[in-house]
């Protein structure tokens, strides 16, 4: 298990000072509050829009400009036989059960392993065994159980329950239901035993149109709407293979009790990647090479298995090249993957990259590895890098007769050697009768190596006997009047495949939570006061890049601020004019907790020399220069071509005003 | 009625070749369309979504950056009770009719509207009046009518057509099927009488959550979750006023019978303001100065009303000085609205400004006025600027008791002389015993006025008569020994209010919709191909800015290639390959329909000296120089400091290749 989580500056993370101070910030916000709020629904409000919209701008610079990838904007509305077709409507669901006292709904998995882990726990206790308290999984409805019952088991019980706690993930909703009578399990908050779960759908389902006919579902993931498209999108890449769609918007799930503030709600946008791939010839990539020295973290099956999570960095080239990672797409990806969260800003010793075990991959996936950030959640899964393979393209093109797939003309003609049969039709069908189509389709499923083999007899005996279930007995016997068998050299000019796909996932709301504590810290690292929280964004990230603040409210400070500010949006910089009451100090200080990288006072030396302080929002520390030199530093510091370091050098330091006093 | 739509050269627009082109070069396609379809879901690819992505950028610029507004994310998902008390469930709703022959859906007042009419053109057919096709309303299920029956009419029952015509939609439910019955309406394609209407409410319903005790909605509109956001905005605006919120998000409507490809769908992109204002000194805004010289064609009711449509164009300051246009505020906002359209590039010939007639205003909107863009469709509704008053924060604050108002401390505290009247609760009480509390509240709310008029009568009489509804008769006396009423003097320290909202709200696919037409000609215009069509955007608006041709698959360019486009990556410029063996004519002319506004050639010559031609998508001239030249000429165009014509100045023409005689 992971230690506590932790701030910027390594000091113990105090989830609910730094979540009140996001809500107070108004970074989010529960929605419909005033009519008490409806759980896993959140809104944004303005610093938490403008670091999605600069996650977003940065992502879609990152993936979609970098690579031409096609973006597409899908309806989140989706008729229900898609959604039947591509194995939503029957297995995107988890089992629930009801307790009969109260009417409160749980879900099954989680309660089961909540009540063992508490009596495994109780047991430890009465053994005298210190509990380590384990770290809070987002992914589990923790009620705060009651104190622990200290109650020792027999050693057999507690190897049962590990077993069973073990591959919870592996139970469906009679064996949950079973596990739940054999331990008698309750529920702690009335005692009684829950119902026997059902199954339910994570779908919102809704009716399309005014007729009740038309049933329909929000989309659960962005991909569909993607694989629908696809011929259309190879169409127009000019049929060029590989390449890839992507999609940013609003998906759904009604979990079935959310907790955990916005890591797990019903609503929430993601950016998917779908990047179509031959997979013949290893599923290599033309870019692989840019980033085979880029390390990661990977935490595979086996190490899991193993029970270890400590492991080494390892480059993605050799990871690859030592099977860890399949293939080099699926390694392209995790890499530029990595490099996207570091440039957003997310704490490089706090990511990580799982694979799935074998039982928790999706139903459509082949292979999965996961992203994850480490939080006061625990290590949550903020990026899914799946090979689904050609499952999605089948099934739609099987259940719409759609050509969803790839025809390639090869650039030299392929010659194949086989064995061909040719029936004499005229012969054939009499003989055969009503028994004939069933026959001959049955000759032409025989694979070459039968082909060979029958060929053989039918030269020794002048007949074979052929397997064709329902009729006769279940074998014919075909003479050689009516056959022949040869070995044969055809031509291919073109070639057909279904792709297969490498889908990055994005849940771009946990990134920006992942962000939101990696980003913060309290002054007290730095000796000063606790109460003093900052978010130290990247500029590029940053919601707001500068504070201009005037000294007080006097008239004379007005054409000043109004001056910068135009000349700051002409460099397309964004700025923010507080001329509040407060004192500069204060007004700083909100804005540190808004993650303002850099402040400019106006005050009555600039009216006279029309010289500025810039503040530094991790250090506190001011220059003063001239209006030139002020806007040359911000535009370094904003693209990202100088740090403050740079410009600490380059320009004078300015000390000795109320402004760090009352910050520090 | 508006001339037929016309392309931007003015040539008479086929909007099924133009559809087709868009559809071919997926600036967006039928959702789902591998599935058969579903009415009203359009997916947006890649070139959709780039422009698209344009358009959001340069709206947040616009508005949200330009003045500071506070941008807020909501969720679509919306408890019911909420769009309870916002009037939505109640009364967004449309009235439908079944044919009970074939099940069809039919809205009734669109079905009403469709046979009256064919009834009066069949009239005048009848009388040899020659009939002028109506264009088509996109709010309208327009099934194509069966041939028109040539019937005349007796002149009373003309009359009384055009009366239902003319207030159409202020029927209620009854009073359609009424008019069905009366008329004796029939569905045309079955000859059956349509049900009585019953209402359907336009919004999506679904449950939140496991149990079906939380039914929700799919917002209508983005503004609810705003309202509701208000007192938590007020305080991060730290009180101050006016302020605007700012939304960009998905809404959702479960039309009837959608048409009309994009213009009318089910699931669309809105971008709505909602500006907080003091309805106190008559909604003042201090940059109305700024403004106050647009011009803009303004319909309102009165020349509605007199059955005009031509109109002149005036100065927004004159509008709002005679009282055309309410305020300043609104005005404002109708003068911003009008230069966000003309900077992404819609037709300034094609823009009007319609006042809401007083039937057709949304149930909480005090004053509307859409911006219409003349389109194939008729105009339609792009943009609505309407003034909502205090309707939706009073509604919600009464509903849940939350403080949805502003308290502003006053600079000068107020004296207010008034009629103050004191009881004498010791005397009050016992006397009136029982009705005591009744008769002293409707005492407290006694207007000023009457206060006046009843000290006199106490003075002269000794007593008073007060109505008390409930109390005895209806009235009660009141003697001076119970009550005095003075004149005093009340100081006032704070003040506070509910905002009035000013709403502008964008319906961006429509928008998009328009610019497309707006942007569309052929080369036909200028003499050439017929075949060969054209999107004329915006440089900053194009979904792409640049096409890099090779002049062939020639290994030696394609270094010139990746050096050309990592250049303009560099400088935020979006450019695309197209490396595809088609002819230089071809690759550009499928550009031209892609809205490509500049196009760079890389031949042997460019191997040889790195040398480059330019070409202008709109004249498709090209001139050529050296490789900072060109990018310093791409650089000015696309960031609209430069047009093609200062280029054509500046930089050698060039000719004489087989570019042109392709394109031509």
């Amino acid at each position: 298990m992971a230690a506590t989580a932790t701030t910027l500056k390594g000091q113990p993370l105090d989830r609910p000072v730094l979540d009140s101070m996001l809500r107070r910030r108004m970074f989010y916000t529960p929605s419909f509050e005033i009519y008490g709020g409806v759980a896993g629904l959140y809104d944004y409000g303005p610093p938490g829009c403008a670091l999605l919209t600069n996650i977003i701008d940065t992502w879609r610079k990152h993936f979609i400009l970098e690579e031409d990838m096609l973006e597409v904007d899908c309806t989140a509305l989706t008729p229900a036989e898609v959604l039947k077709t591509s194995g939503h409507v029957e297995k995107f669901a988890d089992w629930m059960c009801k307790d009969p006292k109260n009417g409160d709904i749980i879900r099954a998995d989680h309660f089961v392993e909540e009540i063992l882990e508490a009596r495994l726990k109780g047991d430890k206790e009465a053994r005298g065994v210190k509990v380590e308290e384990k770290e809070e999984d987002p992914k589990k409805k923790k009620k705060k159980a009651k104190a622990t019952e200290a109650v020792k088991l027999d050693d057999a019980v507690v190897q049962e329950y590990e077993e069973v706690l073990a591959k919870i993930d592996n139970y469906n909703g009679e064996e949950l239901g079973q596990l739940i009578k054999k331990y008698e399990l309750k529920n702690p908050a009335t005692g009684a035993e829950p119902s026997q779960p059902v199954a339910f759908n994570l779908m919102f389902q809704t009716a399309i149109g005014p007729s009740s006919h038309a049933p329909g579902y929000l989309r659960p993931e962005t991909a569909q709407g993607q694989f629908l498209n696809f011929a259309k999108l190879l169409e127009w890449n000019q049929q060029q293979m590989p390449f890839a769609s992507a999609s940013i918007g609003k998906s759904f799930r009604n979990e079935i009790s959310p907790r955990a503030g916005i890591i797990r709600v019903r609503e929430f946008l993601m950016a998917e990647i779908e990047h179509y791939v031959d997979p013949q010839g290893g599923k290599k990539h033309d870019r692989f090479h840019e980033v085979k020295d880029v390390e990661l973290i990977l935490l595979n099956r086996h190490t899991q298995l193993a029970g270890k999570t400590n492991v080494e960095k390892v480059s993605i080239g050799k990871a690859v090249a030592d099977g860890t990672v399949d293939n080099e797409t699926l390694g392209y990806f995790l890499a530029r993957i990595h490099l996207f969260l570091e440039k957003i800003g997310i704490d490089q010793s706090k990511i990580r990259f799982r694979q799935h075990m074998a039982n928790e991959a999706a139903h459509y996936a082949k292979d999965c590895w996961d992203a994850e950030m480490q939080t006061s959640y625990g290590w949550i899964e903020c990026v899914g890098c799946a090979d689904r393979s050609a499952y999605d393209l089948t099934v739609h093109a099987k259940k719409t007769g759609a050509p969803l797939m790839v025809r390639e003309r090869l650039d030299k003609p392929i010659s194949i050697e086989e064995w061909q049969i040719d029936l004499d039709k005229k012969k054939f069908g009499p003989h055969f009768k009503k028994d004939g189509k069933t026959v001959e389709a049955a000759i032409e499923a025989l694979p070459q190596d039968k082909r060979e083999a029958l060929a053989q007899d039918l030269q020794s005996a002048g007949k074979i006997t052929v397997d064709v279930e329902g009729v006769g007995n279940g074998t014919v016997e075909i003479s050689k009047d009516l056959i022949t068998i040869e070995r044969r050299t055809r031509v291919e000019n073109t070639r057909e495949y279904t792709p297969n796909v490498i889908e990055p996932s994005f849940g771009l709301g946990r990134i920006l939570y992942a962000l939101l504590e990696h980003s913060y810290w309290t002054r007290a690292s730095d000796g000063g006061d606790e109460a003093r929280c900052v978010l130290s964004f990247p500029p590029t990230i940053a919601p707001t890049k500068i504070l201009l603040v005037p000294l007080s409210s006097h008239e004379s400070f007005k054409p000043l601020l109004r001056h910068m500010s135009l000349k700051l949006r002409g460099l397309g910089i964004s700025s923010r004019i507080d001329d509040s009451s407060a004192s500069i100090g204060k007004r700083y200080s909100r804005n540190d907790e808004l993650g303002t990288p850099l402040g400019i006072t106006v005050d009555f030396q600039s009216v006279k020399d029309k010289t500025f302080t810039l503040r530094d929002r991790d250090s506190t520390k001011q220059v003063r220069a001239d209006e030139d030199k002020i806007i040359a530093a911000i535009k370094s510091l904003t693209d990202g071509t100088k740090v403050w370091a740079d410009i600490e050098k380059e320009l004078p330091i300015f000390e000795g005003q109320e402004t760090d006093v009352a910050v520090r």
